[in-house]
Parts: structure tokens; C-alpha cells; sequence
């Protein structure tokens, strides 16, 4: 494409590196930004520049804070018995809008994939093995990792490695959708929802 | 939603402003942006700054440009006979990526919708109009407007003001578009098609 100017094309360019976001998406944003008020794209500058420097993990649970310990491993009101493990901030924020966990969590920043080359020594793994070595107090850990492939391999490997402690270990449940239509289910699903049947 | 950052929850709000972009997408493009290198949140961020600063509009066309003068409006080689007047900078590189064109530009910014209280003193009509009048070379107009009732508006209020001059002034064809299905086709642009008829 032949851009009108050098300036518009490097910011394009710059914009359609971002995940989800084409040439043309990114150009209509460019073309956004130098129509509106000027104060919009200094913002966006100035807090894209903040996102990287002024966050950081959580020592605790490895959740993006902007402190060392994060707002919820820092709060007396959560049940401290109660751990959730989860994928990365995503799910932290999609269980907390909830509102059913009162538990805290550890963000394992990933999940064991080989074919990305993702060994459970770069996941935060090693960290939640201290974490309950350290904390006699945690009585229950929930593995809440998608049911894929990688999710159920990384929750294995956690299951063998907390083997050793005295805790119980619970997975989220798997089942048909609230609202989802029996008849469409596909077959994995709908056989483990039975075989997981709860008293009614 | 609970942002477990300050700094991200602002992020999120930024990148929420662009068009197009809900609070779920700018979640994810700033989580993208902590865990990708530092490189691309700066160069992202510079380019946005430089976007703004550094663009100005061509003095003759309208267009962005990095310069007083744009490279259209600048070069030697484009027929300076021909002006093809279009609502914004996105139709320009549309009608430049065909290849078909090689006159010169008009960049309305935008076009007459009383709805959105845009009259015709907001755009570029008057400029449009002393540009002609300052530059008997110019002998035809191209109407590259959009179909729709702001832009047949706008068009009509061009082709009124034109009057005076002695030029052609000419409208983009409308009909059926290439690889489309005369079955499908609105009853509307099927008929124009039949009354703009051309020899075959």
C-alpha cells in the first residue's frame, strides 16, 4: 500500500503488531487519532509507556501488580486455605467477575506446551511448590486451567508434584454450559458431564 | 471488572478509546504488550506521538501529508487535468492501490450529514472550489463518493457549485460489483446498472 506519508505508515505498522489487529484496523486507528483531539493519542502514549514500567508480579501469586504484593494476597478478607491456579491474569480477572471464589491465587504465566517449547521449568511451577511448603495453612488447591490438552497435561504435573503435601487437590468442574443445548454438546463433554452427575 | 493493576486498568482505557477496540481486546493487547519485549510498547508508543506531531495536511489536496506539499500533489507525473475529489485519506489509498488513476486529489474530510451536523463549511468544498477557479488546467472532477445518501448530498452540492466553470464534471461508475451475483443484487443498484448500460 502506498501510504501518504512516512509518519502515518511507521505508526500503521507499529499499531498492526498488536495481537488481533490488521493493516487496514490499524490505519483506520491512525486515522482516528489524528482526527480527534490531540489528548487522546498523548494518553494513549503516556500509559502504554506506564503499562511496562510502572507494573510488576506480584511476589506472592506472580499476578501484574502495581506493588510487590499484590491486592489480593495483601487482603485479610481472603480465605487463605483456598488456592486457585490459574493460566495468567485473564483468568484471575474472569474468575473475580464471578464473584464465587474468595480464595487467592498463583498465576503460573503459562501452560506446558511442547510444541511451543514451553517446559514446566518456565512456568511459576517450582514457586507454587514453596509457596505450600512454606504456608502449612493452604488446605485445598484448585487447578482452574482450560480443558485442553496443555491445561489437563500442566494440571498432572502439578497433581504429581503437590503428591507430597497433605492438601486436597480439586479441578473446576467440566459439564454442559448454563443455557448450552444438550443436543449439541459434543460427545467428550456430554460423557464427562454424566459421568460427573451430582445428587440433585 | 477488578484490574489487578491501577496502571493496567488505565492502559485498558486508553487502548479502549480507539474505534473498533472493546475493554476485552485492550485487556489482551496490554497483556500482550507486558509479556511481549519493552521494544514494541515504546516504539508503539513513540510512533503514536510522532503521528500527531509530525503529520500535517497537503496546502493543495488535503491529504496527510509529511510535507507542505504531498507526494501526489508534488510529482510531475500525475495529470494535473484530472482531480478525483473523495471523502478522506482511506478512499485515496483505495483509488491508488487500483492503479487506474493518475490525476490528481481532493480530500473533502469527510461529508455533508446534517445528522452528524456536518455542513458543508466543515469540509474542503470553498478550497475545492478557488483551486478550480485558480487553475483553468484542471478539466474534469471526479465525484468519488461513497453511494450513500451523505455522499449523493455532498456530490449534488459539488455538481451545484461547479456550475460556473466550463468543465466535465463525473461520477464513479455504480453498478454491479465485479464477482458479484445478479441474483443477490439490491433492486436498487440492478437498476441503475440497467439505465447506465454501456457498450459492449
Amino acid at each position: 500500500m502506498n501510504y501518504p506519508s512516512r509518519t502515518i505508515e511507521e505508526a500503521v505498522q507499529e499499531i498492526a503488531r498488536l495481537p488481533g489487529i490488521g493493516k487496514k484496523s490499524a490505519l483506520r486507528m491512525a486515522l482516528h487519532l489524528l482526527k480527534a483531539d490531540k489528548s487522546l493519542a498523548y494518553g494513549l502514549s503516556r500509559s502504554l509507556v506506564n503499562l511496562i514500567e510502572k507494573t510488576t508480579y506480584c511476589r506472592e501469586c506472580f499476578n501484574i501488580s502495581d506493588s510487590e504484593l499484590c491486592q489480593i494476597c495483601g487482603s485479610h478478607r481472603r480465605d487463605s486455605a483456598l488456592l486457585a491456579v490459574v493460566q495468567d491474569t485473564k483468568d484471575v480477572l474472569a474468575i473475580e467477575n464471578t464473584g464465587q471464589f474468595t480464595g487467592k491465587y498463583h498465576v503460573l504465566g503459562g501452560v506446558i506446551s511442547p510444541v511451543q517449547g514451553i517446559g514446566p521449568n518456565q512456568l511459576n511451577i517450582e514457586s507454587l511448590v514453596s509457596r505450600i511448603a512454606a504456608d502449612p495453612g493452604i488446605r485445598e488447591v484448585i487447578l482452574a486451567l482450560s480443558p485442553t490438552m496443555e491445561g489437563d497435561t500442566t494440571a498432572f504435573y502439578i497433581k504429581k508434584k503437590l503428591a507430597e503435601f497433605d492438601l486436597k487437590v480439586s479441578t473446576i468442574a467440566r459439564g454442559i454450559p448454563v443455557g448450552g443445548d444438550l443436543e449439541y454438546t459434543d460427545e467428550i463433554t456430554l460423557g464427562r458431564s454424566i459421568l460427573s452427575r451430582v445428587d440433585f
